[in-house]
């Protein structure tokens, strides 16, 4: 298997302090994680991924309203961003899965503060 | 000061558990999160509000490439969340700033949470 590398992040220079971002910028590590994330139906992918490889049959269970079309294009824009990777198992007959990469894995603990930060959102009063 | 609240969120049940939403659905606290930083800038103009209430002239030398128009927007779209709230300070002349309210604070968190998922995405091999 081969892959894309990510677009701007291969070749971006980690700042060397945070919070000194002035403008919109790809190599700004919080617009790298929002990117990883971005898009209707990635973040419900990459739950799934989380829980291991996956194949079309798993996805299609777990997520039954998302099409083959969504799913298709979810699956490779997380390849292009290096953060999962297509697998052929080994046997007879081979089936194709999709799993995180480490890159990919490095979404695990984001997820998690995703999900705490919107409940505390979702508790908090406006005012 | 009156604040429009959260379209879907504030009478959004949140789920009794993680990881059962099966479509993109604004009540799940994943995507609420993500909508409170979606947009060009919102995560800078957030990033300042965490120092402390800001006025357009803080705004404007910290963030110099940032439009009033677009600084406007990005106020007026976290005022309309609960997240930040406009204030006349007292005194004479009486000035305008905004400031994050208590559900706004509670993206401090992700805020650095994102900074280094980021940051460990820029600095992980794809492969």
């Amino acid at each position: 298997m081969t892959h894309q590398t990510v677009r701007d992040w291969d070749r971006a220079l980690v700042p060397t302090g945070a919070g000194r971002t002035a403008a919109p910028d790809p190599a700004c590590p919080v617009e790298a994680a929002l990117e990883a994330v971005r898009g209707r139906w990635t973040t419900l992918v990459i739950r799934e991924l989380l829980h291991g490889p996956r194949g079309y049959r798993e996805f299609r269970r777990t997520l039954p309203a998302l099409s083959d079309k969504v799913l298709t294009e979810r699956l490779a824009q997380l390849t292009a961003l290096g953060l999962a990777e297509r697998v052929e198992t080994s046997g007879f007959p081979t089936r194709v899965v999709y799993r995180l990469t480490a890159r990919g894995e490095a979404l695990r603990p984001l997820m998690t503060e995703l999900y705490r930060t919107g409940t505390e959102l979702l508790t908090t009063p406006a005012r």
